[in-house]
């Protein structure tokens, strides 16, 4: 019998699904989740997401570079702000890194207290990568969408409505909320123009003049990683294959 | 300034929205709001939603008829399942109506305990009468799609997204849902087949031999009645408009 795949719309949904059998990949297309993979993929060490502002503050005493904004600013006496340009090569590789993110940490949080099996992060950037190892791994799967302030974002449905079309063959769907996200992904996928123009986030973003960010998130397999959670952080999970084993079982 | 119209995907997610400012459309189209819709047009005086089946059958000992059903099966001691066949003029004209529903009936009690500004119920088959009403009465619209213990349901959302879409000339639309919403419908509206195929309720309607009542709860416009919320009934709103009008106000 072929495992299920779900898609859960907000984090105030989760407990539609039981994620203790599954793994999680958590959503956060603009930008958290984009923003992880890259860093990764460039060489940062570990990534330690953190919903709180002073708490991530608190990271740079034990070396951490920490990145964070509010409303399209860097804090004051952050490394970085939360746009993917800033983590190249360069800047990142070798480095732990304190992230604070408010929609994307938030729906971690909520897969680790329901006991998630793993908790990976998705985008578009890592989406092939991500497609073939939840097919080798042979579990139930959940897409969690972190959304905003727990209400459906168009661009994470839309994420997860790809990630769900091409997980079809080899998983059974779980309600119909993988159908409603497929749907939106085709229809989105041959319209960009309307969908962008009528999204409320992507509003915001544009409105900040974040038109490259936006476009490079929409970009696929730019940065081919599987972060995971160990612990606190995201790991590359081709630097723990052992850690992470020990972790799932 | 035009009003908002949210497009509430599951009564789990009602908080996002401040319905005590709204009026909420609860929609629960396979079969419970289309059922309504036909017997206040068919004339019957209340229908009385209740959740809980022992409660329902307290109501014959007022002279209400009860009407009711579990896994497709009509209660034992009850009048009617809650087909919407049952309910033609001979058997429902001036009669009242008690009747059980799990998922439509907490809906209503979901918008009532946010204290709702009115509560009205939507299906394909009043769906003209409906726009055109909330367009006349100028307030934020709150579509409340009942779902299926509180997961998200196909053919809730493709209605809500076509009553969305009707209404987006006047309106605003509040976050996302109501484009993903109307994304649905513009697709489910091409090829019904398919997702007819894919959408587990309809899987389950059709597995009980209740094809005939699908396709009638698709069809638009058959009973152009407002069935509107006072106190613990539903009453059709053309034969009360002074009491609507002192609820509300």
């Amino acid at each position: 019998m072929k495992k299920f795949v779900h898609v859960c719309m907000t984090p105030a949904l989760i407990d539609q699904f039981d994620v203790s059998e599954a793994i999680v990949v958590v959503i956060d297309i603009l930008r958290a989740t984009t923003t992880m993979c890259v860093a990764l993929d460039n060489g940062a060490e570990v990534i330690v997401p953190v919903e709180n502002i002073e708490t991530c503050r608190s990271y740079q005493e034990h070396g951490f570079l920490i990145a964070g904004e509010r409303s399209g600013e860097q804090l004051a006496g952050f490394d970085f702000g939360n746009s993917p340009f800033s983590f190249n090569r360069e800047t990142i590789e070798d480095k732990k890194l304190a992230i604070t993110t408010t929609n994307g940490t938030r729906a971690i949080k909520a897969a680790q207290d329901r006991n998630a099996k793993a908790i990976v992060v998705g985008s578009f950037c890592n989406i092939t990568a991500l497609t073939n190892w939840l097919i080798k791994q042979n579990e139930h799967v959940c897409l969690l969408c972190a959304g905003w302030r727990d209400n459906v974002t168009l661009e994470d449905t839309i994420f997860a409505g790809a990630l769900a079309r091409k997980l079809r063959h080899n998983f059974r769907r779980f309600q119909d909320t993988a159908l409603v996200a497929e749907t939106l992904f085709n229809s989105a996928n041959t319209r960009k123009r309307y969908f962008f123009r009528n999204s409320s986030h992507f509003q915001r973003l544009i409105h900040l003049e974040l038109q490259e960010e936006v476009k490079y998130a929409m970009r696929r397999d730019t940065h081919p990683v599987i972060p995971i959670m160990i612990g606190d952080g995201l790991y590359d999970i081709s630097f723990c294959q052992d850690d992470f084993q020990s972790y799932v079982e």
